[in-house]
């Protein structure tokens, strides 16, 4: 699957994926109102809701982009039937030709991992017959509870050729709390490489004596796990950087050279196109930048506002174009 | 739901949770063969067996235990139908009076956070009405991305008189591989005062030169998190520490004393009653200790291979009884 994202980046020349986080605030009344009116003000209106907000706005960009990454919280507060428009805008994707990276940010132990592993990228075994749970293509991953928790879901990786973004250092504002905290354990011999290449960033960034952050020390195992499970250039298993971090983001770029970074935290968040670069690898490729709410609710924006509310997709298609010119336009680079 | 947590206990006399994480492996063949009947080799049919086998043991054991811990994991493995058996057994284990605890290790930031924690104990606000989507009274939840994503959750909690979870220390073999690095910074005033307490095992774990592991560090963090939070005696907020690692859950019980502390890794995992005796304070509270496999599977194991398979919610009922002999045996109290 790493290779179908790679093959669509290159085919649309665009390193970006499209959040479909839609909450109900954004979705414009007349879609919310006829919702409402087939199924009331209940779960399934809101679910209905969602599903068509979803679909026009997909139909509208799926030309221009590689990858969806919907993500399920915004579906799992509207219960079943948010899950049900979940799935649906799952399979309404893949029939576009679009890659579908489900942000579900799971994470457990044993078992537990390997059951959330076989819900979003595997297939389930039922008496005889073997059937497809949720069937995304990436899904994100927590790295809390160590190799335990991410060996179930490498382990379908190889089976069904699909991936995971292991999250290493997010673009939230308090995500330094525990990331950034220094770990009083020397580098090992191949980190020690790394640490010694000149970047003037990296001692602003690791403190000295050899002393790591701990979204290092994430990275490095993330690298570990990435060998592991490799497609033909790039492995199967990638990070999450946030945009907001681009210092950081350099670092992390040459700790784990056969990832693909999905980065989260441009526009809305504050992460600028010229500090994207970093995130890259020489070939242009490696990195694939995210925006939710910039483009499926770009009508709300002062710029966009023109299009209104009842051409909210055509409001999305425009924000789509403007991205990646923005940061195709900083990266210099055209495939 | 602190407060009914704690009565539910004492009424019980039995600090213990029965994870409900239905594997198709442990449900017994006659079940199965009624769901695949009914509704093919299909994932209706195996989230219907999920559930006939769910409702069997609930209303063997309810009458005995204060709590239960569905792992959502096991149901999303089966899409759709599996995540509508997770809400027929919340549904019908609150109509049995018990306290439900989600197991759903669900993280995110902002916006994304309070939309998880509105699915799993919150309400959502669809044009006039509220509603309650999955209803848990509690939700586990991990801490990798900090304050930005366990602040929603406590809104929720405040709003709801809900409560959570945190991971702070997680049974499984390789959670020391991030959980136990050992931090670069000096302790905080209030954790000094409580490392300079007499306790043995606390040099042992924390190292020398104040520094401290990463665990320990997420703990007086939670600790934060419950102060602002608080119900009666204890706090919403709680935390899950590893039976597996009962020295480090000696210093967890005092960075944290407000907070219950969930306690996996019983039985199945290796944990043993002798060591569950310091993740309780002295008012003999503070601690709920979780067996899944041990109780639901219990038909499986030798000790109870009598019942045999048509009767493993009787077994069910004997290992519950056994379970709470054994705990409330090796801490020596009674309510």
């Amino acid at each position: 699957m790493i290779q179908k994202l790679i093959e669509n980046i290159k085919k649309t020349n665009a390193p970006i994926v499209v959040g479909l986080d839609p909450m109900l605030s954004y979705i414009p009344e007349h879609i919310k109102k006829a919702a409402f009116e087939e199924y009331g003000e209940t779960l399934k209106g809101a679910a209905e809701a969602v599903w068509m907000y979803n679909k026009k706005i997909v139909d509208a960009v799926y030309d221009l982009i590689p990858a969806v990454k919907p993500q399920i919280a915004m579906y799992e507060q509207f219960g079943i039937p948010g899950l049900i428009a979940f799935q649906k805008t799952i399979d309404y994707c893949h029939e576009k030709g679009l890659v579908v990276i489900g942000d579900v940010k799971r994470g457990d132990i044993g078992s537990t991992s390997a059951a959330y592993a076989t819900a979003h990228l595997g297939r389930v075994q039922v008496g005889t017959q073997m059937l497809t749970p949720f069937g995304e293509d990436f899904a994100t991953v927590n790295p809390y509870l160590g190799t335990d928790g991410i060996k179930p879901f490498l382990d379908v990786c190889h089976e069904e050729k699909k991936g995971i973004f292991v999250l290493v250092k997010t673009s939230n504002p308090s995500s330094g709390e525990f990331q950034d905290r220094l770990i009083a354990e020397p580098r090992t011999e191949a980190a020690q490489c790394i640490a010694a290449a000149p970047d003037p960033a990296k001692s602003v960034q690791s403190g000295t004596d050899g002393m790591r952050p701990l979204y290092e020390l994430v990275g490095e195992k993330v690298a570990e796990w990435a060998d592991s499970c490799m497609g033909e250039t790039y492995s199967y298993v990638g990070a999450v950087v946030g945009a907001t971090y681009p210092e950081m983001g350099k670092t992390l770029r040459r700790v784990m050279p056969k990832c693909f970074i999905l980065v989260p935290g441009y526009g809305a968040q504050g992460g600028k196109a010229s500090d994207l670069a970093c995130f890259f690898n020489e070939d242009g490729l490696g990195a694939i930048v995210n925006s939710s709410r910039g483009i499926i609710a770009a009508y709300k924006q002062e710029k966009y506002a023109a299009f209104g509310a009842e051409h909210f997709a055509e409001a999305s298609r425009a924000a789509v174009t403007d991205m990646i010119e923005d940061i195709n336009g900083a990266l210099g680079h055209r495939f």
